[in-house]
Protein backbone atom coordinates (compact mmCIF):
# COMPACT_ATOMS: atom_id res chain seq x y z
CA UNK A 1 0.00 0.00 0.00
CA UNK A 2 1.56 3.43 -1.33
CA UNK A 3 1.74 6.39 1.27
CA UNK A 4 2.17 8.50 -1.84
CA UNK A 5 -1.06 10.43 -3.61
CA UNK A 6 -1.53 9.95 -7.55
CA UNK A 7 0.04 13.00 -9.57
CA UNK A 8 -1.89 14.04 -12.36
CA UNK A 9 0.34 15.16 -15.47
CA UNK A 10 -0.15 16.59 -18.65
CA UNK A 11 1.67 16.24 -21.71
CA UNK A 12 2.27 20.07 -21.02
CA UNK A 13 1.16 22.48 -18.32
CA UNK A 14 -1.87 24.45 -18.93
CA UNK A 15 -1.38 28.14 -20.68
CA UNK A 16 -1.91 31.18 -18.54
CA UNK A 17 -4.51 32.42 -21.29
CA UNK A 18 -5.98 30.33 -24.17
CA UNK A 19 -8.39 30.96 -27.32
CA UNK A 20 -10.01 29.80 -29.89
CA UNK A 21 -12.59 31.00 -32.16
CA UNK A 22 -15.27 29.51 -34.40
CA UNK A 23 -17.26 32.12 -36.15
CA UNK A 24 -18.96 34.12 -33.76
CA UNK A 25 -18.51 31.46 -30.89
CA UNK A 26 -15.57 32.62 -28.69
CA UNK A 27 -13.82 30.39 -26.01
CA UNK A 28 -11.30 31.66 -23.80
CA UNK A 29 -9.47 30.81 -20.75
CA UNK A 30 -6.95 32.50 -18.23
CA UNK A 31 -5.63 31.34 -14.99
CA UNK A 32 -6.55 33.99 -11.85
CA UNK A 33 -4.20 33.44 -8.29
CA UNK A 34 -6.26 34.54 -5.18
CA UNK A 35 -4.49 34.75 -1.75
CA UNK A 36 -5.81 33.76 1.75
CA UNK A 37 -5.03 35.08 4.99
CA UNK A 38 -6.57 32.63 7.24
CA UNK A 39 -6.49 28.27 7.56
CA UNK A 40 -10.07 29.22 6.68
CA UNK A 41 -11.06 31.72 4.48
CA UNK A 42 -13.84 32.43 2.30
CA UNK A 43 -13.02 35.27 -0.21
CA UNK A 44 -16.27 36.61 -2.36
CA UNK A 45 -14.48 36.47 -6.12
CA UNK A 46 -17.86 37.65 -7.41
CA UNK A 47 -16.74 41.34 -8.90
CA UNK A 48 -13.41 39.79 -10.02
CA UNK A 49 -15.77 37.24 -11.95
CA UNK A 50 -17.94 39.97 -13.54
CA UNK A 51 -15.04 41.83 -14.47
CA UNK A 52 -13.79 38.92 -16.33
CA UNK A 53 -16.95 38.56 -18.38
CA UNK A 54 -17.54 41.93 -19.04
CA UNK A 55 -14.15 41.94 -21.17
CA UNK A 56 -15.49 39.66 -23.30
CA UNK A 57 -19.19 40.81 -24.94
CA UNK A 58 -20.42 37.84 -24.60
CA UNK A 59 -24.10 38.12 -25.52
CA UNK A 60 -25.35 34.39 -24.62
CA UNK A 61 -22.77 31.97 -23.04
CA UNK A 62 -21.14 30.02 -19.43
CA UNK A 63 -18.39 30.87 -17.61
CA UNK A 64 -16.70 27.81 -15.87
CA UNK A 65 -14.30 28.62 -12.90
CA UNK A 66 -12.35 25.67 -11.44
CA UNK A 67 -9.82 25.71 -8.44
CA UNK A 68 -6.97 23.55 -9.62
CA UNK A 69 -6.75 22.42 -5.63
CA UNK A 70 -8.00 19.94 -3.30
CA UNK A 71 -8.56 21.85 -0.16
CA UNK A 72 -9.79 25.13 -2.41
CA UNK A 73 -13.94 25.19 -2.95
CA UNK A 74 -15.78 27.04 -4.95
CA UNK A 75 -19.76 27.59 -4.26
CA UNK A 76 -22.58 29.97 -4.07
CA UNK A 77 -23.92 31.74 -1.11
CA UNK A 78 -24.85 35.19 0.51
CA UNK A 79 -21.92 37.61 1.37
CA UNK A 80 -22.76 38.33 4.98
CA UNK A 81 -19.99 38.49 7.65
CA UNK A 82 -22.27 36.94 10.18
CA UNK A 83 -23.18 34.36 7.80
CA UNK A 84 -19.64 33.53 6.59
CA UNK A 85 -19.12 32.95 10.39
CA UNK A 86 -21.58 30.77 10.51
CA UNK A 87 -20.88 28.80 7.06
CA UNK A 88 -16.71 28.32 8.97
CA UNK A 89 -18.40 27.04 11.89
CA UNK A 90 -20.47 24.36 10.38
CA UNK A 91 -17.75 23.25 8.24
CA UNK A 92 -16.09 22.39 11.55
CA UNK A 93 -18.77 21.05 13.28
CA UNK A 94 -19.66 18.93 10.06
CA UNK A 95 -15.75 17.48 9.75
CA UNK A 96 -13.34 17.65 13.07
CA UNK A 97 -10.08 19.18 12.41
CA UNK A 98 -8.52 16.46 15.06
CA UNK A 99 -10.22 13.24 14.82
CA UNK A 100 -8.15 10.34 13.95
CA UNK A 101 -7.50 10.11 10.21
CA UNK A 102 -5.58 7.91 8.20
CA UNK A 103 -4.15 10.70 5.95
CA UNK A 104 -2.97 12.41 9.02
CA UNK A 105 -0.73 9.52 10.13
CA UNK A 106 3.00 9.23 9.13
CA UNK A 107 2.64 5.38 8.91
CA UNK A 108 -0.23 5.39 6.27
CA UNK A 109 0.59 9.09 4.27
CA UNK A 110 3.31 11.12 3.21
CA UNK A 111 1.53 14.15 3.67
CA UNK A 112 2.99 16.58 6.25
CA UNK A 113 0.00 19.17 6.04
CA UNK A 114 -2.01 16.94 8.79
CA UNK A 115 -5.02 18.43 6.65
CA UNK A 116 -7.39 15.38 5.68
CA UNK A 117 -9.82 18.05 7.56
CA UNK A 118 -9.29 20.27 4.35
CA UNK A 119 -9.68 17.43 1.80
CA UNK A 120 -13.85 16.09 3.59
CA UNK A 121 -14.73 20.07 3.64
CA UNK A 122 -13.61 20.60 0.12
CA UNK A 123 -15.82 17.11 -0.57
CA UNK A 124 -18.84 18.70 0.75
CA UNK A 125 -18.74 21.95 -1.00
CA UNK A 126 -17.47 21.33 -4.68
CA UNK A 127 -14.37 22.52 -6.21
CA UNK A 128 -16.22 24.51 -9.66
CA UNK A 129 -18.86 26.41 -10.80
CA UNK A 130 -20.77 26.41 -14.33
CA UNK A 131 -22.46 29.91 -14.55
CA UNK A 132 -24.62 31.25 -17.24
CA UNK A 133 -23.64 34.50 -19.06
CA UNK A 134 -26.68 36.45 -20.93
CA UNK A 135 -26.54 39.91 -21.92
CA UNK A 136 -22.91 40.16 -21.67
CA UNK A 137 -22.53 39.40 -17.43
CA UNK A 138 -22.62 36.36 -15.23
CA UNK A 139 -26.44 35.65 -14.57
CA UNK A 140 -26.81 35.94 -10.47
CA UNK A 141 -29.51 36.42 -8.05
CA UNK A 142 -29.70 39.27 -6.08
CA UNK A 143 -27.94 38.00 -3.04
CA UNK A 144 -25.88 35.31 -4.54
CA UNK A 145 -22.25 35.59 -3.95
CA UNK A 146 -19.30 33.53 -5.94
CA UNK A 147 -17.75 32.41 -3.09
CA UNK A 148 -14.20 30.70 -2.31
CA UNK A 149 -13.19 28.58 0.54
CA UNK A 150 -9.89 28.50 1.34
CA UNK A 151 -9.97 25.28 4.14
CA UNK A 152 -6.01 25.23 4.37
CA UNK A 153 -4.76 28.32 3.97
CA UNK A 154 -3.21 30.97 3.92
CA UNK A 155 -1.81 30.00 0.66
CA UNK A 156 -2.06 31.46 -2.66
CA UNK A 157 -4.68 29.88 -4.46
CA UNK A 158 -5.10 29.46 -8.92
CA UNK A 159 -8.36 29.30 -10.65
CA UNK A 160 -8.74 28.41 -13.77
CA UNK A 161 -11.63 30.81 -15.25
CA UNK A 162 -12.93 29.83 -19.16
CA UNK A 163 -15.60 31.84 -21.14
CA UNK A 164 -17.67 30.17 -23.88
CA UNK A 165 -20.29 31.52 -25.83
CA UNK A 166 -21.57 34.09 -28.77
CA UNK A 167 -21.09 37.53 -29.18
CA UNK B 1 -18.70 45.11 10.72
CA UNK B 2 -21.76 45.21 8.50
CA UNK B 3 -24.82 43.48 9.51
CA UNK B 4 -25.69 43.43 5.29
CA UNK B 5 -25.06 41.38 2.71
CA UNK B 6 -23.51 42.13 -0.25
CA UNK B 7 -25.99 42.66 -2.94
CA UNK B 8 -25.17 41.58 -6.58
CA UNK B 9 -26.25 44.30 -9.36
CA UNK B 10 -25.85 43.72 -13.03
CA UNK B 11 -25.45 46.48 -15.44
CA UNK B 12 -28.56 45.71 -16.74
CA UNK B 13 -30.88 42.83 -15.71
CA UNK B 14 -31.15 39.23 -17.24
CA UNK B 15 -33.79 39.27 -19.98
CA UNK B 16 -36.11 36.71 -19.65
CA UNK B 17 -35.71 35.46 -22.52
CA UNK B 18 -32.45 35.99 -24.84
CA UNK B 19 -31.22 33.62 -27.69
CA UNK B 20 -27.66 33.71 -29.62
CA UNK B 21 -26.52 31.95 -32.61
CA UNK B 22 -23.59 30.96 -34.40
CA UNK B 23 -24.26 28.93 -37.80
CA UNK B 24 -25.81 25.77 -36.62
CA UNK B 25 -24.92 26.79 -32.86
CA UNK B 26 -27.69 27.74 -30.62
CA UNK B 27 -27.54 29.29 -27.36
CA UNK B 28 -31.03 30.62 -25.69
CA UNK B 29 -31.60 31.41 -22.08
CA UNK B 30 -35.22 31.51 -20.16
CA UNK B 31 -36.43 32.37 -17.07
CA UNK B 32 -39.07 30.21 -15.60
CA UNK B 33 -41.03 30.26 -11.90
CA UNK B 34 -41.58 27.50 -9.59
CA UNK B 35 -43.92 28.30 -6.69
CA UNK B 36 -43.03 26.33 -3.49
CA UNK B 37 -45.44 25.00 -0.79
CA UNK B 38 -43.66 24.40 2.39
CA UNK B 39 -41.01 25.59 4.11
CA UNK B 40 -38.82 22.41 2.92
CA UNK B 41 -40.24 21.19 -0.01
CA UNK B 42 -39.05 19.01 -3.01
CA UNK B 43 -40.02 19.50 -6.25
CA UNK B 44 -39.53 17.62 -9.62
CA UNK B 45 -38.62 19.70 -12.49
CA UNK B 46 -37.81 17.07 -14.77
CA UNK B 47 -40.88 17.32 -17.12
CA UNK B 48 -40.29 20.69 -17.17
CA UNK B 49 -37.18 20.75 -18.16
CA UNK B 50 -37.17 17.86 -20.61
CA UNK B 51 -40.49 19.72 -22.40
CA UNK B 52 -38.36 23.10 -22.52
CA UNK B 53 -35.54 20.99 -24.32
CA UNK B 54 -37.50 19.51 -27.07
CA UNK B 55 -38.44 22.41 -28.15
CA UNK B 56 -35.11 23.44 -29.40
CA UNK B 57 -34.49 20.28 -31.41
CA UNK B 58 -30.92 19.77 -30.40
CA UNK B 59 -28.94 17.02 -31.66
CA UNK B 60 -25.52 17.16 -28.84
CA UNK B 61 -25.51 19.80 -26.66
CA UNK B 62 -26.02 21.11 -22.66
CA UNK B 63 -28.48 22.23 -20.57
CA UNK B 64 -28.42 24.50 -17.72
CA UNK B 65 -30.10 25.24 -14.82
CA UNK B 66 -29.53 27.76 -12.32
CA UNK B 67 -31.62 28.41 -9.22
CA UNK B 68 -31.67 32.55 -8.74
CA UNK B 69 -31.76 32.30 -4.80
CA UNK B 70 -29.29 31.51 -2.17
CA UNK B 71 -31.63 29.32 -0.32
CA UNK B 72 -33.47 27.09 -3.28
CA UNK B 73 -31.25 23.84 -4.31
CA UNK B 74 -31.28 22.03 -7.37
CA UNK B 75 -29.67 18.34 -7.29
CA UNK B 76 -30.52 15.15 -8.79
CA UNK B 77 -31.93 11.75 -6.86
CA UNK B 78 -34.80 9.43 -7.22
CA UNK B 79 -38.25 10.78 -7.13
CA UNK B 80 -40.28 8.79 -4.24
CA UNK B 81 -42.30 10.20 -1.41
CA UNK B 82 -40.98 7.83 1.00
CA UNK B 83 -37.27 8.37 0.06
CA UNK B 84 -38.23 12.24 -0.38
CA UNK B 85 -39.29 11.88 3.30
CA UNK B 86 -35.90 10.72 4.33
CA UNK B 87 -34.08 13.58 2.25
CA UNK B 88 -36.31 16.09 4.14
CA UNK B 89 -35.28 14.45 7.69
CA UNK B 90 -31.77 14.07 6.66
CA UNK B 91 -31.76 18.16 6.12
CA UNK B 92 -32.92 18.20 9.60
CA UNK B 93 -30.64 16.29 10.79
CA UNK B 94 -27.55 17.83 9.31
CA UNK B 95 -28.09 21.34 10.07
CA UNK B 96 -30.47 22.16 12.96
CA UNK B 97 -32.98 24.50 12.78
CA UNK B 98 -33.21 26.41 16.01
CA UNK B 99 -29.38 26.14 16.94
CA UNK B 100 -27.76 29.23 17.63
CA UNK B 101 -26.26 31.00 14.77
CA UNK B 102 -24.91 34.74 14.07
CA UNK B 103 -26.73 35.14 10.88
CA UNK B 104 -30.11 34.66 12.96
CA UNK B 105 -28.80 37.02 15.76
CA UNK B 106 -29.96 40.81 15.18
CA UNK B 107 -27.10 41.67 16.76
CA UNK B 108 -25.07 40.52 13.81
CA UNK B 109 -27.63 40.45 10.93
CA UNK B 110 -29.71 42.70 9.83
CA UNK B 111 -32.02 39.80 7.92
CA UNK B 112 -35.36 39.19 9.56
CA UNK B 113 -35.94 35.90 7.73
CA UNK B 114 -33.89 34.14 10.37
CA UNK B 115 -32.79 31.59 7.54
CA UNK B 116 -29.41 30.46 8.78
CA UNK B 117 -30.22 27.01 8.46
CA UNK B 118 -32.04 27.47 4.71
CA UNK B 119 -28.33 28.85 3.41
CA UNK B 120 -26.56 26.05 5.17
CA UNK B 121 -28.60 23.34 3.81
CA UNK B 122 -27.79 24.59 0.53
CA UNK B 123 -24.74 24.61 0.96
CA UNK B 124 -24.79 21.08 0.66
CA UNK B 125 -26.98 20.45 -2.43
CA UNK B 126 -25.80 23.63 -4.48
CA UNK B 127 -27.53 25.67 -6.97
CA UNK B 128 -27.04 24.44 -10.03
CA UNK B 129 -26.75 21.51 -12.86
CA UNK B 130 -25.58 21.26 -15.72
CA UNK B 131 -27.03 18.45 -17.69
CA UNK B 132 -26.06 17.26 -21.22
CA UNK B 133 -28.49 16.88 -24.68
CA UNK B 134 -27.87 14.59 -27.05
CA UNK B 135 -30.56 13.33 -29.60
CA UNK B 136 -32.84 16.30 -28.93
CA UNK B 137 -33.36 15.17 -25.39
CA UNK B 138 -32.30 15.98 -22.31
CA UNK B 139 -29.64 12.85 -20.72
CA UNK B 140 -30.91 11.14 -17.60
CA UNK B 141 -30.79 7.59 -16.24
CA UNK B 142 -33.91 5.57 -15.70
CA UNK B 143 -34.08 6.64 -11.90
CA UNK B 144 -32.77 10.28 -12.37
CA UNK B 145 -34.75 13.51 -11.69
CA UNK B 146 -34.14 16.93 -11.64
CA UNK B 147 -34.92 18.04 -8.23
CA UNK B 148 -35.92 21.28 -6.64
CA UNK B 149 -35.10 21.68 -3.15
CA UNK B 150 -37.44 25.02 -1.41
CA UNK B 151 -35.38 25.59 2.10
CA UNK B 152 -37.12 28.73 2.70
CA UNK B 153 -40.49 28.73 1.49
CA UNK B 154 -43.69 28.63 0.83
CA UNK B 155 -42.29 31.15 -2.13
CA UNK B 156 -42.28 32.05 -5.90
CA UNK B 157 -39.04 30.83 -7.04
CA UNK B 158 -36.71 31.83 -10.44
CA UNK B 159 -34.79 29.38 -12.27
CA UNK B 160 -33.14 30.49 -15.29
CA UNK B 161 -33.02 27.50 -17.90
CA UNK B 162 -29.99 27.62 -21.14
CA UNK B 163 -29.40 25.06 -23.71
CA UNK B 164 -26.70 25.20 -25.28
CA UNK B 165 -25.83 22.89 -28.45
CA UNK B 166 -25.77 22.21 -32.40
CA UNK B 167 -29.16 21.52 -34.15
CA UNK C 1 -49.29 7.48 -1.64
CA UNK C 2 -47.31 5.81 -4.35
CA UNK C 3 -44.20 3.54 -2.75
CA UNK C 4 -43.02 3.80 -6.47
CA UNK C 5 -40.68 5.91 -7.65
CA UNK C 6 -41.12 8.05 -10.90
CA UNK C 7 -39.12 6.18 -13.53
CA UNK C 8 -37.60 8.69 -16.51
CA UNK C 9 -38.52 8.34 -19.87
CA UNK C 10 -36.94 9.70 -22.81
CA UNK C 11 -38.39 9.17 -26.62
CA UNK C 12 -35.73 7.71 -27.56
CA UNK C 13 -33.11 5.89 -25.50
CA UNK C 14 -29.54 8.06 -25.54
CA UNK C 15 -27.01 6.53 -28.08
CA UNK C 16 -23.96 4.76 -27.09
CA UNK C 17 -21.94 7.31 -29.19
CA UNK C 18 -23.24 10.73 -31.06
CA UNK C 19 -21.41 13.70 -32.66
CA UNK C 20 -22.64 17.03 -33.92
CA UNK C 21 -20.31 19.80 -35.50
CA UNK C 22 -20.95 22.81 -36.74
CA UNK C 23 -18.04 24.80 -38.21
CA UNK C 24 -14.80 23.81 -36.04
CA UNK C 25 -17.12 23.24 -32.84
CA UNK C 26 -17.06 19.70 -32.52
CA UNK C 27 -19.60 17.64 -29.87
CA UNK C 28 -19.19 14.05 -28.99
CA UNK C 29 -20.67 12.22 -26.75
CA UNK C 30 -20.09 8.51 -25.44
CA UNK C 31 -21.21 5.81 -22.48
CA UNK C 32 -18.95 4.61 -20.95
CA UNK C 33 -19.34 1.25 -18.40
CA UNK C 34 -17.04 0.91 -15.36
CA UNK C 35 -17.57 -2.11 -13.15
CA UNK C 36 -17.14 -1.70 -9.34
CA UNK C 37 -16.08 -4.22 -6.54
CA UNK C 38 -17.38 -3.12 -3.62
CA UNK C 39 -20.61 -1.46 -2.08
CA UNK C 40 -18.83 1.70 -1.29
CA UNK C 41 -16.09 1.85 -3.73
CA UNK C 42 -14.11 4.75 -4.79
CA UNK C 43 -12.68 4.38 -8.52
CA UNK C 44 -10.17 6.90 -10.47
CA UNK C 45 -11.42 7.87 -13.69
CA UNK C 46 -8.86 10.18 -14.34
CA UNK C 47 -6.76 8.45 -16.71
CA UNK C 48 -10.39 7.20 -18.68
CA UNK C 49 -11.53 10.92 -18.89
CA UNK C 50 -7.77 12.49 -20.29
CA UNK C 51 -7.35 9.34 -22.66
CA UNK C 52 -10.67 10.53 -24.13
CA UNK C 53 -10.16 13.64 -23.81
CA UNK C 54 -7.05 13.28 -26.25
CA UNK C 55 -8.38 11.63 -29.08
CA UNK C 56 -10.50 14.89 -29.98
CA UNK C 57 -8.04 17.74 -30.17
CA UNK C 58 -9.78 20.50 -28.76
CA UNK C 59 -7.55 23.34 -28.38
CA UNK C 60 -10.54 25.19 -25.74
CA UNK C 61 -13.36 23.69 -24.80
CA UNK C 62 -15.68 21.31 -21.50
CA UNK C 63 -15.94 18.33 -21.00
CA UNK C 64 -19.09 17.05 -19.18
CA UNK C 65 -19.09 13.66 -17.14
CA UNK C 66 -23.19 12.56 -15.75
CA UNK C 67 -23.23 9.15 -13.86
CA UNK C 68 -26.54 7.49 -15.13
CA UNK C 69 -27.16 6.40 -11.88
CA UNK C 70 -28.85 7.66 -8.48
CA UNK C 71 -26.58 6.03 -5.87
CA UNK C 72 -22.93 6.30 -7.70
CA UNK C 73 -21.16 9.50 -7.38
CA UNK C 74 -18.55 11.87 -9.09
CA UNK C 75 -16.08 14.46 -7.74
CA UNK C 76 -12.66 15.64 -7.11
CA UNK C 77 -10.34 14.90 -4.36
CA UNK C 78 -6.76 13.37 -4.22
CA UNK C 79 -5.84 9.55 -4.15
CA UNK C 80 -4.60 8.47 -1.77
CA UNK C 81 -5.26 4.72 -0.22
CA UNK C 82 -5.22 6.63 3.61
CA UNK C 83 -7.66 9.14 2.48
CA UNK C 84 -9.78 7.25 0.49
CA UNK C 85 -9.87 5.43 3.49
CA UNK C 86 -11.07 8.32 5.49
CA UNK C 87 -13.91 9.58 2.39
CA UNK C 88 -15.53 6.00 2.79
CA UNK C 89 -15.33 5.96 6.75
CA UNK C 90 -17.04 10.12 6.93
CA UNK C 91 -19.27 8.89 4.36
CA UNK C 92 -20.31 6.28 6.51
CA UNK C 93 -20.33 8.71 9.38
CA UNK C 94 -22.59 11.18 7.90
CA UNK C 95 -25.57 8.91 6.67
CA UNK C 96 -25.91 5.62 8.60
CA UNK C 97 -26.37 2.60 7.02
CA UNK C 98 -28.73 0.97 9.45
CA UNK C 99 -30.84 4.20 10.62
CA UNK C 100 -34.66 3.82 10.40
CA UNK C 101 -35.62 5.20 6.57
CA UNK C 102 -38.72 5.16 4.76
CA UNK C 103 -37.49 4.11 1.74
CA UNK C 104 -36.27 0.68 3.43
CA UNK C 105 -39.55 0.18 4.91
CA UNK C 106 -42.25 -1.90 2.67
CA UNK C 107 -44.54 -0.17 4.21
CA UNK C 108 -44.07 3.09 2.21
CA UNK C 109 -41.27 1.45 -0.40
CA UNK C 110 -41.20 -1.00 -2.99
CA UNK C 111 -37.36 -0.55 -3.03
CA UNK C 112 -35.91 -3.67 -2.19
CA UNK C 113 -32.12 -2.49 -2.44
CA UNK C 114 -32.60 -0.68 1.52
CA UNK C 115 -30.41 1.93 -0.30
CA UNK C 116 -31.89 4.78 1.66
CA UNK C 117 -27.91 5.52 2.99
CA UNK C 118 -26.89 5.41 -1.09
CA UNK C 119 -29.11 8.06 -2.18
CA UNK C 120 -28.65 10.54 1.21
CA UNK C 121 -24.70 9.97 0.34
CA UNK C 122 -25.11 10.60 -3.47
CA UNK C 123 -27.02 14.15 -2.12
CA UNK C 124 -23.63 14.98 -0.69
CA UNK C 125 -21.30 14.03 -3.49
CA UNK C 126 -23.29 14.96 -6.48
CA UNK C 127 -23.78 12.97 -10.08
CA UNK C 128 -21.62 15.19 -12.66
CA UNK C 129 -18.82 17.07 -13.25
CA UNK C 130 -18.38 19.80 -15.66
CA UNK C 131 -14.27 20.25 -16.39
CA UNK C 132 -12.12 22.38 -18.70
CA UNK C 133 -10.29 21.36 -21.91
CA UNK C 134 -7.50 23.56 -23.20
CA UNK C 135 -4.52 22.60 -25.49
CA UNK C 136 -5.96 19.39 -26.03
CA UNK C 137 -6.08 18.16 -22.27
CA UNK C 138 -8.27 17.91 -19.65
CA UNK C 139 -7.64 21.01 -17.05
CA UNK C 140 -6.66 19.77 -13.19
CA UNK C 141 -4.66 20.81 -10.81
CA UNK C 142 -1.08 18.35 -9.52
CA UNK C 143 -3.07 16.57 -6.54
CA UNK C 144 -6.81 16.41 -7.98
CA UNK C 145 -8.21 13.75 -9.42
CA UNK C 146 -11.22 12.88 -11.13
CA UNK C 147 -13.21 10.27 -8.77
CA UNK C 148 -16.41 7.86 -8.84
CA UNK C 149 -18.17 6.88 -5.63
CA UNK C 150 -19.97 3.69 -6.04
CA UNK C 151 -22.22 4.13 -3.41
CA UNK C 152 -24.43 0.82 -3.63
CA UNK C 153 -22.22 -2.14 -5.08
CA UNK C 154 -20.59 -3.85 -6.89
CA UNK C 155 -22.37 -3.09 -9.94
CA UNK C 156 -21.30 -2.23 -13.31
CA UNK C 157 -22.27 1.97 -13.84
CA UNK C 158 -22.69 3.90 -17.22
CA UNK C 159 -21.56 7.05 -17.51
CA UNK C 160 -21.73 9.49 -20.35
CA UNK C 161 -18.90 11.51 -21.59
CA UNK C 162 -19.48 14.95 -23.21
CA UNK C 163 -17.17 16.49 -25.09
CA UNK C 164 -17.58 20.29 -26.46
CA UNK C 165 -15.05 22.80 -28.04
CA UNK C 166 -12.67 23.89 -30.80
CA UNK C 167 -9.97 22.03 -32.80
Amino acid sequence: MSKSSTVTVRERPVEDVASANAGALTIHGETLVVSTDQRIDLVDLTTLVMEFVRRFNIREGMVSLWSMHTTCSLFINEFQTALLSDIRRFLEQMVARDAEYMHNDPQHSDCDRMNADSHLRALLLGHNLTLQVSGGEVVLGQWQRILMAELDGPRARSLRVQIFGVS
